[in-house]
């Protein structure tokens, strides 16, 4: 999995997009180096996050963090960059990812489970949109950007634990779980 | 999966059990009344949590609740009982549960993928012992209440992380993702 967004996160809840991020860096695969996460907002803003990026798990520290990238663009304002703000469209950041397969995950998409998504042939460079808001769909543009719009459970289901099953999904298709334990 | 025990949370990383119950409570499993959590503290208390606990998302109001369960052993004081904290042993807390298996996941264990643990025939009644602390392992007398130790990952992986993907292979190995989905 070359990418993995974290689409349309309101600023209004960064508890959400905390959470998230707090479980996709904790995978293997970010270990691996396998993944990168970008985070959307609702003000198309783009955060790129470093795969070394250890953020702080305790919420307040994340907060001031974030306060701070706000404030200067780049994270820490020397050295190596954790986390960097840009002004960007989500569609302007897929252009620049040109990912081969592009996934967003959704209440009113196709009704199929995470396993069989990625159970499939996957390409090198996949896509992934998930909705950090507390409610509400992805806006009907975002949508269009995805080729695939998949349902994995009849009810919304929280970002952070979609998010942990994309990526252990992902990990278990490249065989990343066995190869970790060789 | 009748029981899910988080142990041996010390108190200094409440952030951690927060993180877990987040990624816990917010599963399809726990929608179904599927589990019951509880959180074994260093110092032989027990959370009970119930499967209708909402918990805060808001790291600072979660620790607000925790101050008060130890204050008043029961949050809410009145109507339905979110959170109750005991003063019990992790033994005597499996003496009272009775899962028909017990697995404890620990980089000192037995090498196996999640998937290959929760592949096989699953009794009703199932614990999973998960350490919630920062370094470290599970204490031995602990590590022996588990009729199974294993190792899912070369390196310690957060319990979060660890967490949600126990949940989700149970839920795939008892048919809940596509169940969901009907």
């Amino acid at each position: 999995m070359k990418r993995l967004g974290v689409s349309g996160s309101k600023r209004g809840r960064p508890d959400i997009v905390h959470s998230t991020l707090l479980t996709i860096l904790g995978s293997p695969l970010d270990r691996e180096r396998l993944l990168d996460v970008f985070v959307h907002t609702w003000e198309d803003y783009v955060i790129r996050v470093s795969p070394d990026a250890r953020l702080p798990r305790n919420y307040d520290r994340f907060l001031g963090l974030i306060e701070q990238l706000y404030e200067t663009k780049v994270v820490p304002p020397e050295g190596e960059r954790l986390l960097e703000l840009r002004v960007q469209t989500l569609h302007a950041l897929l252009d620049e990812l040109r990912p081969d397969r592009t996934v967003a995950f959704s209440t009113l998409g196709k009704s199929r489970s995470i396993r069989s998504v990625f159970a499939e042939a996957m390409p090198d460079r996949t896509a992934v949109l998930i909705g950090g808001f507390p409610r509400g769909h992805l806006r009907s543009e975002h949508e269009r950007l995805a080729g695939e719009l998949v349902a994995v459970d009849r009810e919304a289901i929280d970002a952070w634990v979609i998010a942990g099953r994309v990526v252990y999904e992902f990990e278990c298709a490249i065989g990343l779980d066995k190869k970790r334990l060789e």
